[in-house]
C-alpha cells in the first residue's frame, strides 16, 4: 500500500510499503482525513524530534524513522480483529495516536500523557493516518456520533489539546459567566482553547469572557469567529493595563498560553488575579525566566497541560454532536496525499496566518493516483 | 513607654514613643514574646524594604519608618475597646500581623494575603510587639487554649506560613501515608513546613514520607528533630538520583521551596512525579528560570504560597494544643529586648545554622531596665 514517510529532515517520500494485518484485539482502519500539525511541520524543518532517530527505536513500539506520518485523522473500521465485539466493519471512527506503557507510575494515575514512554502513532511507530491502511489497539478507536463528519472527525485530536488544558485548568467547571480568561496565541491551539471554553461552559447564552492575545490580523479574526469576546493587540496595546481594564481591575482567572514567548508569559503573569493560574500549552523552544515573587505574592501557579488525557476524545466528541462547537471553519484547506509537501507543509509555513488546520482528503489522493488500491 | 523602631538600614532604637490609646473595635495588647524573623534581618542588614520609606508611606497605616519592629509575638489582653464582648483583660493571645483592605477583588475572594495593599503589624505600621503595648483589630487577636504556653504564641506566626503552604498544596488532606514530599532548606520556614505536613497528616502512626534536602549539619539536625524521615545534603548526593531511588522511581508529589535557588529549583521539578507541584514559599533575590518542557511534558506545576489565610492561625493553634506539633526546639535563644542587636540580629547572622527562633522576652528585658514602666 501506499505511504508517505518521513526519512528524515526535509525528506518525506510517498512510497510502498507493506499492508499491516489486523491483529487480536486490534482495529484496522482506512484513513479518510489526516490533519497536519506544527509537530509534523517540525519534525519536516528540523528533525528527527520527536520521531525516533535510527539506533535510538522507541521504547513501546520499537521503530525508528522511516516513520509513517499523520496523528490527528479519522477513518472507517476495515477489519475488526479477534476479540473486539463492540465494532463493526465500516463505523466511522477517529483514532486516538497516544502510546504509553500502561505500567508506570504516571499511567497508573490516570495520567497517561505524562508517561517516560509517551509517543504517538503518526510519529513513533505502529503506522500513522497518511497511508491507505493502519492497524490501532482497539482502546484508540472512538466511534464518530452519526452526525459528525468525518472531515469533523480529524478536528478532534487538536480539539482534544484544548480540552484537556481547559479541563484542567483550576477553575469551577463547567465554566461560569463571571470567569475571565485570557488565551496567548490565536493559532490551531489557541483556536482550540476557545472552543473548549465554549464547550465547557455552564451556558451557551452566558459564557465566560474570552480575551485574545494575537498579533497578526488574520488570526485575531480567527479568534472571533470562533467566540472571543476580546482581541488584543500584544504590539500595540499592553496587554496588562488592558486586560485590567476590561475586568474591572481584577485580573483574568486563568491564561492558556498557546504561544511560549518570554514576553507574552511575563504580561500574562501579571494578568492573572489573586490566586490565578497561567496553564501552558506550548512547546518552549528554550527555557524560560519567571518573577517568582510576582507567582508567591498574590499566590499565582503556573501549570503545565499535556496534549490530553483517555477521557478528552470523548468529551470533544460530545460537544460536537451536540452543536455545542462548531469546529468547521478550521479547516482551511483541503489538498491531495501527493500535495502535501507544496499545499500542506509549505503552506503553513508561508501562509502561516491564514491556515489553521489544512487536511489531507485520503480518498481524493487515492482516487486520483492508484485506482488499483481502492 | 519603650518600643524598639526601625529609622533605616543598620540604625534601629529603643526609645520613647507615646503609649497607643485602645479605641472601639480594637484591643490593647502587652507583649510577652516577641519572634525575630529573615524578614527583619532583611531590613536590618538593607532596608528600607518592607517598611515604607520616608514619603511613600503604607496606604492603609499611613506611616513610613520609623517604625515599631515586632510581627510575631504573644502577650496579654491589656484593655479591650468599646463594642468587644469576646475578649477580656488578662486573656493570653497570639496577634496575626496581617494588614489588608478587606474591600479589593483579593480580600473577597478571601485572599487577603494577596491584596495589593497587603502589609504587617510590626513592618508597616501600627506598632509593633517590640514594645510594652500595642493596639490592634480584634480580628487579629487569637486567644491561645490553656495548654498553649505565651513563649509558643509568638511560634504561631511562622508556623502559619508553613501551615498555609501544605494547606494549599494540591494534595488531598488529610495527607496519607502514601504521600511523599520534599522540602527544599532546612531553616525556619522549612522546619515548620515539616512541622505542617506532621499537623495535617491523617495519622501520626503513618505520616507521609518527609524528605529534606539541607547543606549544613546542624540545620539537618533540626530537620530529624522535627520529623523529616531522610534528609539529603544536596552539596554531596545527586538529588534528583535520590529523591527517585527513595520513592520508587515515582518522584515526590510535592516540593516545597523554602529555599529560593536556582539549582534546588531544578532539582525540584526534576524531583516531582506526573502531576506534581512545587509550592515555592521562598522569596527570591531575582528572576529564575525555568525548564516549560519539563512542566509541561509531565503536566507539573509552578505555585506560591503567600504568607497565611485567615484561618491559618487557628490550625496552627489546634495542632499545638492537640499535641500534634510541638514547636518548642525551634527557640534556640531568649533575649532581653536590649540585647536585640547583638544577642539577636548578629546572632541571626554568625550563628545562622543553629539558630532556628531567637524570642525576645519582653518580661526580663522590661523588669531589668525600666521598673518605672512596669
Ligand atoms: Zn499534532
Ligand atoms: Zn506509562
Ligand atoms: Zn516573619
Ligand atoms: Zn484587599
Amino acid at each position: 500500500m501506499r505511504a508517505l514517510r518521513f526519512h528524515g529532515k526535509k525528506d518525506i517520500r510517498l512510497e510502498q510499503v507493506e499492508e499491516p494485518q489486523v491483529r487480536p484485539g486490534w482495529v484496522k482502519v482506512k484513513p479518510a482525513f489526516v490533519g497536519i500539525c506544527g509537530t509534523d511541520l517540525h519534525e519536516y524543518l528540523d528533525g528527527n524530534n520527536l520521531i525516533p532517530k535510527p539506533g535510538h527505536p522507541h521504547s513501546i513500539t520499537k521503530e525508528t524513522s522511516p516513520v509513517t506520518l499523520g496523528h490527528e485523522f479519522s477513518g472507517v473500521v476495515e477489519e475488526v480483529g479477534q476479540g473486539i465485539i463492540d465494532l463493526e466493519v465500516g463505523q466511522r471512527v477517529c483514532v486516538q495516536p497516544t502510546i504509553y506503557c500502561g505500567k508506570c507510575h504516571a499511567c497508573q494515575s490516570d495520567l497517561h500523557n505524562s508517561c517516560p514512554q509517551y509517543g504517538f502513532i503518526g510519529l513513533s511507530g505502529w503506522g500513522g493516518g497518511l497511508a491507505e491502511y493502519i492497524v490501532v489497539p482497539r482502546q484508540a478507536v472512538w466511534e464518530l456520533p452519526s452526525n459528525v463528519s468525518l472531515e469533523y472527525g480529524a478536528l478532534v485530536e487538536p480539539l482534544a489539546v484544548g480540552f484537556h488544558a481547559v479541563d484542567i485548568a483550576p477553575i469551577a467547571h463547567p465554566i461560569k459567566s463571571s470567569t475571565s480568561m485570557l488565551v496567548l496565541g490565536g493559532g490551531p491551539i489557541g483556536l482550540s482553547v476557545i472552543q473548549a471554553i465554549h464547550g465547557q461552559a455552564a451556558s451557551s447564552e452566558s459564557p465566560p469572557v474570552i480575551i485574545v492575545s494575537e498579533p497578526t490580523a488574520a488570526r485575531q479574526q480567527f479568534a472571533r469567529e470562533f467566540g472571543a469576546h476580546h482581541v488584543i493587540n500584544p504590539l500595540t496595546t499592553d496587554l496588562v493595563t488592558k486586560i485590567m481594564e476590561l475586568t474591572d481591575d481584577r485580573g483574568v482567572d486563568v491564561v492558556f498560553d498557546a504561544a511560549g514567548v518570554q514576553v507574552g508569559l511575563d504580561g500574562a503573569v501579571r494578568s492573572l488575579c489573586a490566586g490565578g493560574t497561567v496553564v501552558n500549552i506550548a512547546v518552549w523552544p528554550k527555557r524560560a525566566t519567571l518573577d517568582m515573587n510576582e507567582i508567591t505574592f498574590r499566590q499565582r501557579s503556573y501549570m503545565g497541560s499535556a496534549t490530553y488525557s483517555n477521557r478528552d476524545f470523548g468529551r470533544v466528541l460530545e460537544a460536537i454532536e451536540s452543536g455545542k462547537i462548531k469546529p468547521g471553519a478550521m479547516i482551511t484547506s483541503m489538498i491531495a496525499l501527493e500535495e502535501i509537501e507544496d499545499k500542506g507543509f509549505r503552506a503553513l509555513i508561508e501562509e502561516k496566518d491564514t491556515q489553521v488546520k489544512i487536511l489531507v482528503d485520503m480518498g481524493r489522493s487515492l482516487r486520483k493516483d492508484s485506482a488499483v488500491a481502492v
